[in-house]
């Protein structure tokens, strides 16, 4: 008899996990890794759940990871969904809830696999699942404290596969094998507060502020890399709150954020933030200060015998050959690139946050099968 | 017996005249002048009390007209105040109170001067005095209304002093023959919301309206004419609130504030701004509404026998020879100078506006003197 993922997928959306609410989805996957012999662990730190679960041995030199999350974001307008959040119903093949894609389907599916994986074919090596209650959050008690957990236990894995949705449009057509880095600066200018009749006997932070977004938003950064698109960099906000027109104020901020490829170090950027303040504070007189947040450095697991079998896998379940992608946002990943080679591959992301949340049954049953062939070639 | 300047500009300080709060100020000059044969005449509007008075004839080829106002901005934090705001205190010689500089003691000096002088030596002309109760409020049934009630009278100047005070430091040495205009744009920038990792799929307002601002900003307008300063531009206000720094917005606002002399009109401005904002647009793709107030034209009064005539009265009582500026923000000259030629004497301007406004008796009393011997001057 083999794991129903399509089952285990409306379970957990049934469950409430709204980030960080464990909402019975680790308990309920717990029992059921449990019963497939896994041996398993909650690692909860700071208010939030997480789960590690390993079959086979402990330090087992092949050690295959999953890798996901069953938190979700918040149902947002109620009113404004067609069907229960929570509620799981399928209609014409397509089940809808939060969570559906992003990625309750996810974790469904490499945890149905794993255990009819072992259940069939006992591999000689191990498999280590790490699910955790905050992805969607700050992260900061998830995954990274599963790690840390793992490490002080002795704990490895060898190779690790995040289950997030990775194809944008069709099943199969992209995984990522890296991500950008992600770095926020805000900005503070202060000058010298006057009227607007006299501006050469006030100091005027907005003159000195545009300036230096103006010259961020133009720079290029780079031109992109081999596996990388061009960084990117976004002015987020300009804020005053200077209702006169007759005044110039004294105060202004700022933000940006940059999306950053292999190019560069999140503290390279901070530098080179400084350094173009540093200019604009010398050429007007007004103070720049800076507060830079680096969220995660970029990185890259090269193309090789790990990306070449899962994308194998997701090409003889497909028909489809996966774009090697490093875009969109960040991932869990992140944090794992430091502890072993990861690469991401999941279903299509569409809906993923939106009112409607859903996906097709079709979809999860093939994710499960790319999962399960995954398995079989890496211990074959 | 002459009338005593300082006695009541204390007088008005004890009115509790802020705009638009008539506050006994009117009705008491009303009393004096009407007392020393002023024909006088209230030209209330639309919640603002104004006082016209003429001493000779309606239509005299020589009249010779005062303009001020009686109205004062708020006391602001009474507790900082080391005196009474409306006690008109004296201390070692300095008047204290709201008013004191911005600009009873002004009214006090020429209305003292106009009385005495038509009692000692009534002229073979006509004086005209005009006094609003909203200058320092948004102006629209102050000075204006007066001017529209004139007319439709029959009632005119030949000549205008308005005695808002014109010294940055020092009594005597500055008068004003014009002023330069001021304009206000409030710019909204309209793109397309998106997330902060795929700058490429969203299109940010922000960039838009930084590129315009700094290019304003940079912008030499001109380098001053013959009587002006350059005019001047500067950026009052740029807003978004968007708290998500993984967040594009949709949409931001900004504001600029020029003042401009005679090189430029508003309308010109207007367009150039529109013209600028046009070449963003299509650089961005952003949209860039524009909304132009003009509170303002430039004017000037060339120099000529009647600045000549109040500068050689300025000189004689204080020595210094007055400097021709028309510097500084906006007066109800702005209003006057499309019905007579008009300039603008008064005394030291340092306190106006601020927590203990003060101003030494003896400036008004010199004050009242120039007005005085501006009088014989015209009408000798």
């Amino acid at each position: 008899m083999t794991t129903d993922a399509v089952a285990l997928t409306a379970d957990l959306i049934r469950c409430p996990s709204v980030t960080p609410q464990e909402g019975g989805a680790l308990v309920l996957l717990e029992g059921l890794l449990a019963g497939a012999g896994f041996h398993c662990t909650r690692v909860d730190r700071g208010g939030v759940p997480n789960l590690f679960a390993r079959w086979g041995d402990k330090g087992h030199a092949r050690s295959f990871g999953f890798n996901g999350h069953t938190d979700v974001v918040p149902v947002g307008d109620a009113a404004a969904w067609s069907v229960d959040p929570f509620g799981a119903e399928i209609r014409d093949g397509i089940l809808y809830g939060r969570g559906a894609t992003d990625m309750k389907s996810g974790v469904a599916a490499f945890v149905a696999a794993a255990i009819d994986f072992v259940t069939a074919t006992p591999p000689d090596g191990a498999i280590i699942i790490t699910i955790t209650g905050d992805e969607e959050g700050d992260a900061r008690h998830g995954t990274v404290a599963l790690l840390d957990w793992m490490r002080s236990e002795g704990e490895a894995m060898a190779h690790c596969l995040v289950g997030e949705p990775t194809c944008p449009e069709s099943m199969g057509e992209m995984m990522k094998i890296g991500r950008r880095g992600s770095l926020t600066a805000h900005v503070t200018a202060r000058g010298v507060q006057g009227h607007s009749a006299y501006p050469h006997r006030a100091r005027n932070p907005l003159t000195a502020l545009v300036r230096l977004l103006d010259r961020l938003a133009q720079h290029e950064l780079d031109q992109g890399t081999a596996h990388f698109d061009a960084s990117t960099l976004a002015i987020t906000t300009i804020d005053t709150g200077n209702p006169a027109t007759n005044v110039i104020p004294a105060q202004a901020r700022a933000s940006v954020n940059i999306r950053f490829n292999d190019t560069h170090t999140g503290q390279g950027l901070a530098e080179w933030l400084q350094q173009m303040a540093e200019v604009v504070r010398a050429e007007t007189g007004v103070s720049l200060d800076l507060t830079v947040g680096i969220s995660g450095e970029s990185f890259l697991t090269p193309p090789g015998p790990f990306s070449d079998l899962v994308a194998r896998a997701v090409a003889a379940e497909t028909g489809r050959e996966p774009a090697l992608s490093t875009s969109g946002g960040t991932s869990d990943a992140r944090f794992i690139k430091d502890h072993c080679p990861v690469v991401e591959f999941g279903l299509v992301g569409r809906t993923m946050h939106q009112v409607d949340e859903c996906v097709p049954v079709a979809q999860i049953q093939q994710l499960k099968a790319i999962y399960g062939r995954i398995l079989r070639d890496y211990f074959g």
